[in-house]
């Protein structure tokens, strides 16, 4: 099992300081601690194992450290602010590996931003010395970025220059769409392997700020105690966040409110995630004072962690199959309670992570179905997931309910900032609105007529209907499914982040499969090496 | 020399005839007229030459028959309605054939729908048999779906499970982005190699009406008459479209107005547009006098003609040079008229024909540079043509001049919807919207000020920076081009359109290179044979 619990008292990459209502974080990524043996991560270059611990940063941030308003994202190395993903690593990869890890790096981006935009938490990204590549594509995902001026500190995007790829952290996209730089200048920018620096990289709007070396910490220090005094405070105290662990199971893994039970034959993995039990926090002291194992925070993070398991080491597993189990009333009150109390920061923060686990959930890249049995809690957040899967099973019994709860109308959003139910409902928005309003407990068969289940089964019929149904599925092909999914799941408009997915992933997956990339003469293979690349020239 | 041209009088697979305010297009395809020899052209299945007459057809009714209000597309085969693009075709083409051919047929998919929203020609689509895959696309394309309603005809997007691809003409995203079908039901439908049909396809929203066999025609007549009632009339008397001939040069092409001078060493291709020559038509009555042959149509009518080479045939050129020539002030006058009389529908046609060769423009899967120098005619369309390169090289001279026409604040919209000038100005939208108002005239200088150029090169460094950049640019990966070009060029929200161009082809370009569709025990390559496909079920 792989272990994405990280903690800052054994960072290998990071140092995060808290100072007040300030926190700094800094890169210092040691060179001899890949996370895989095989490459050397020079230059604060990165990998998974550097990303994890940025994820992990950032979530101890917003959890145990309300009081802080402005975190300082910086580098402990004088010679590189950040060289981007380390590009040995990428070579070595196998294709699905290079996209999620492309994909867990956008998250971990999205979280930073998510966090400015719904947690008070600013970020500003203090560039000292050169940043490339991934390393601006961080930069980017702050709100900030004060650049050194001095005559090395540049910041670049040269993936395509020099490695034939896309910046496919969100790069691009983040480029034209969040930073809104005119689109002839990002196209020069994203072509220089030598990047930009200095007033024309502030004229440009490629960074915020530049401050001569002498002054760059003393005027960041500044900025940073400016931006927190505009800022409320949310928190003083904040919880700890233990780790998840999961045990190994001999066909899966088991959470304490997850479990995920694979069959590697039929190539499907079966996730069940279960309802709270016994007494559960009413307000945000409560929540305080129980911590992390509270069930809202611990199950979703148990279902994160479980997604990332199944992402990266079970390539071959095409379908999940959502089972819901729990009291429905319970889970209900526990998301009114969360709901009603939103405005403390705890509070916020757990249905922030609900709303992020929720949107791993939409992209995995894997077909989703739900099992909506007789046992099962379609219910509030439950069933967000459940019509985020592909295709809804409902088993036509009186004991089937599903109960829209408060967090459906907006709490919840997807990547494509559009609510499931919007989604879902884009040919009659007033039935999702509805929907999301009056908060109805439907029968199946009710649920069935409001267009909530793909398939209602007679109780006769559902053993060999589930059964037929998996196994059809898994039949097809799988990058085909990949493609029709992500194109069939986010309807309607689309927004920065969802091209990030949508547009800028797609058009790297294709990169990343062609010679001219990765084939014994592409750029990437051939990076550093004393031959240059060699491409085929057609265009398509 | 590809021929681009087609005339109804000697279509091989499709009849067109026109009755009153009503026209009726028939798919026939001849099984032994595919477009390269090699493949039978069964059930209606479709190739580049059946999708030219498509185009050609619908060009037809747009300029020659203005009485036309509704198109009846329909099968002339009993058999089948359209079978979709040819598998055959497809498995035996290039990758970037492939990419091309879907792009070629998007576009002219996209021009029906141009013509519904623009135009006031409506499109009803009569399935009077099996309508499958690009067939079913088409279908998706037009206002109205009416289905016979027997036991064989169903309506169907089989490419996933058969074959291991997308349906790559816009079905996926028309499906749950224009036809707003529920996203589960799509996921159904899209895995079905037999489709749907009768009531069902009627609930689920994926045709609109259905009929027995017995009344099909007649019932399809009688709502195109209801549908051709309630639109008002535009105009009587058509013009006759001539044929575009371009002249095959030693190193390119050469039309009236335009030409193309290719360096095969350098991969460039320089094209030139020419403005108005002579006297032009003021109003909708002299431009039906002038007929095809007045500039304004002329010339963007032979400029498609000339991207269309491109990209078909000249796949290693890597890099487009603008050049525009001719007087500002007579290329804008004509574009002042033109939009004065928008009313008139020829004005009308011949300002929508411009804005989809421009589309086009920003479609090319090549890098633009425009280079404005001292014979340039930077001005109206020529003007939203050169901010639609990539990048724009200015000379620093007196005779330069950049002038915002009429055009630039709406009537040559982008395919996300946007203005050129709002795609550039995101940051500053009011930037955007003066120019767009003001219509200025810009020395260079006062353009590169205002955000026009990229470069402004003083005359003396003109030819080496010029010869520097091209060969820079010509060095890159194309893949990585292609994909970062992809992603700057549309800024800000995305629409319909600009998901098929952007998420749905990007994810089909990744499949389309994928052993699991086009290797040689993949889902295309087997279609047919007797062993399945085999699959790498690893999923990315």
């Amino acid at each position: 099992m792989t272990d994405f619990n990280r903690h800052p008292s054994s960072y290998h990459h990071w140092q995060l300081k808290i100072d007040g209502d300030i926190a700094h974080l800094r890169m210092n990524v040691d060179p001899n601690f890949p996370f895989k043996p095989g490459y050397e991560l020079k230059l604060n270059s990165y990998d998974l194992g550097v990303d994890m611990e940025l994820c992990d940063a950032v979530q101890r941030l917003r959890f145990e450290h309300p009081e802080v308003k402005v975190v300082v994202v910086g580098s402990a190395q004088e010679r590189a602010f950040c060289a981007g993903a380390n590009i040995w690593m990428l070579a070595e990869s196998t294709h699905p590996f290079k996209v999620n890890f492309c994909k867990y790096t956008n998250e971990t981006r999205l979280s930073l931003e998510d966090a400015s935009r719904n947690s008070g938490l600013k970020a500003i990204c203090a560039v000292n010395a050169a940043c490339a590549g991934g390393g601006y594509e961080l930069a980017l995902a702050c709100d900030e970025i004060h650049l050194v001026n001095d005559n090395n500190s540049a910041v670049s995007l040269p993936e395509v220059p020099l490695l034939g790829v896309l910046p496919g952290t969100g790069g691009l996209t983040r480029l034209v769409d969040k930073r809104k730089v005119r689109r002839d200048r990002a196209d020069v920018f994203c072509t220089m392997a030598e990047g930009m620096r200095g007033k024309k990289a502030v004229a440009w709007s490629l960074v915020d700020a530049i401050w001569p070396k002498s002054q760059f910490a003393e005027k960041v220090q500044t900025r940073a105690k400016e931006l927190a005094a505009t800022l409320p405070t949310k928190g003083t105290k904040g919880i700890e966040l233990a780790p998840i662990h999961g045990k190994k199971t001999d066909n899966g893994y088991s959470y304490t409110h997850v479990q995920v039970v694979i069959d590697a034959a039929a190539r499907t993995a079966t996730v069940t995630v279960n309802g709270p039990q016994g007494a559960q926090p009413k307000n945000g002291a409560e929540y305080e004072k129980a911590g992390s194992s509270a069930w809202a925070l611990q199950c979703y993070r148990e279902l994160d962690d479980a997604l990332l398991q199944l992402r990266f080491d079970h390539e071959e597993v095409g379908l999940l199959v959502l089972k819901t189990r729990g009291d429905r009333a319970a889970l209900l009150q526990v998301e009114k309670d969360l709901f009603a109390n939103r405005s403390h920061w705890l509070c916020n923060e757990i249905l922030l992570q609900m709303a992020r686990t929720l949107r791993r959930w939409d992209l995995m890249a894997r077909s989703m179905y739900a099992l909506v049995d007789a046992d099962a809690c379609c219910a509030g957040a439950f069933f967000e997931m459940t019509i985020g899967c592909d295709r809804v099973y409902a088993l036509d019994d009186d004991k089937v309910q599903f109960v829209v709860g408060p967090l459906s109308a907006g709490a919840l959003p997807m990547s494509h900032g559009h609510t499931r139910l919007q989604n879902r409902f884009l040919a009659q928005p007033e039935h999702g609105q509805k929907l999301a309003a009056e908060m109805p407990t439907f029968t199946a068969q009710d649920a069935d007529e409001q267009g909530l289940c793909t398939y209602l089964l007679d109780p006769v019929d559902w053993d060999d209907d589930v059964r037929i149904a998996l196994e059809e599925r898994a039949s097809l092909s799988p990058d085909a499914l990949t493609g029709m999914e992500a194109s069939l799941r986010f309807a309607g408009s689309e927004n920065c982040d969802s091209k990030i997915f949508g547009r800028l992933s797609a058009w790297q997956n294709w990169i990343f499969t062609r010679p001219n990339a990765t084939g014994d003469e592409g750029a990437l293979t051939r990076y550093g090496a004393p031959e240059s690349a060699k491409f085929d020239w057609r265009r398509t």
